[in-house]
């Protein structure tokens, strides 16, 4: 169950959509790694946060008997969200992560008009939010705050965001072994500053 | 997109599956209704609360080129978690929505078991979570918040809650014109008490 930017590979001719999913040394996609870290989290009681399923229009369903119903056509659709979203210490965590080839920047492409929206929305309404970055190529993993990310597109016409600006306004997230990803890590720090703001 | 168990009238041939959705003089599901509601709360910057996509198991997808990717067979799976959540005032909203043609007790066969669990984890970790059930003969809904449902599945050998107990422990949510199930307003009583006990 994947976005049709993020199919599997045993599921495609067609090399380049496949760009957006090949990474790293281990062999595990930035999606994967985030599901398994999730998972680890749930285990240990420590938040509950899940990929939503995959948006799909369903065109045409079989029912050969009362329990066995068989979706025969259905689409893709364009998320309206972002694929995460939980719960950690009582707030409210959402986010999108995406991976990139490219060395030197990430491409707002790779961000729908309507999750960048949403972003907004979670942000407004006090919710924590942000994205998560993998630049394959250098195996570097950030994360961005939406308040940094919507900074930077509401002050630059430019079309992709570079990666100095992860490496000034976002934390890098290190690889770890259980959780692989431990991303929670640096909300703790965002917890941090979001507590004093709240005080202030 | 539905649940099995909320499957379009259209497409089904079994009644008894149908005993979940016909509804009321408007002809609306509770489902269509806490949609509507959702989307309500969403364009008039209330809150951000989507339902969840169905959760499907994909086994073939055919390519005829890279932009359209057609699912050929998938099928629907048990949810592991509930059909809403969101954001609301900054605090996490989880929710489960069941009708019910039944007019003296909601059947426990509604819930799945990995469902109370993701409330159960949902409640301890300070998100607001509750169960919105129509009695569909009756017209009445109620919302009911985790933690009396909880009390009674583990006070009560018994598999269904009486009415009565929805009436006691529960709040009925009114018919409204926009939104068409205005359960914030009840959420907003709820949080009276959560920010009390915070405080004490």
């Amino acid at each position: 169950m994947n976005y049709p930017n993020g199919l599997k590979k045993s599921n495609i001719k067609d090399s380049s959509i496949v760009k957006t999913i090949s990474h790293s040394n281990r062999g595990m996609t930035l999606e994967s790694e985030i599901n398994d870290s999730n998972q680890y989290y749930r285990e240990e009681d420590i938040a509950i946060i899940y990929k939503k399923p995959t948006p799909i229009k369903i065109t045409k369903v079989d029912y050969p008997s009362r329990d066995k119903a068989t979706i025969k056509e259905a689409f893709f659709t364009v998320p309206s969200t972002t694929d995460y979203n939980g719960l950690y210490k009582g707030y409210y965590i959402d986010f999108e992560a995406k991976e990139t080839k490219n060395k030197t920047s990430f491409s707002l492409d790779n961000i729908h008009p309507h999750q960048i929206k949403h972003l907004e929305s979670i942000n407004k309404h006090k919710g924590i939010s942000f994205l998560i970055v993998r630049f394959t190529t250098l195996n570097e993993t950030y994360l961005l705050e939406t308040k940094e990310f919507l900074e930077f597109i509401n002050n630059n016409n430019r079309k992709s965001i570079p990666i100095n600006f992860f490496k000034e306004k976002g934390y890098i997230i290190k690889d770890g072994y259980r959780p692989r990803l431990d991303y929670l890590k640096i909300v703790d720090q965002i917890l941090e500053v979001y507590k004093c703001e709240k005080k202030n």
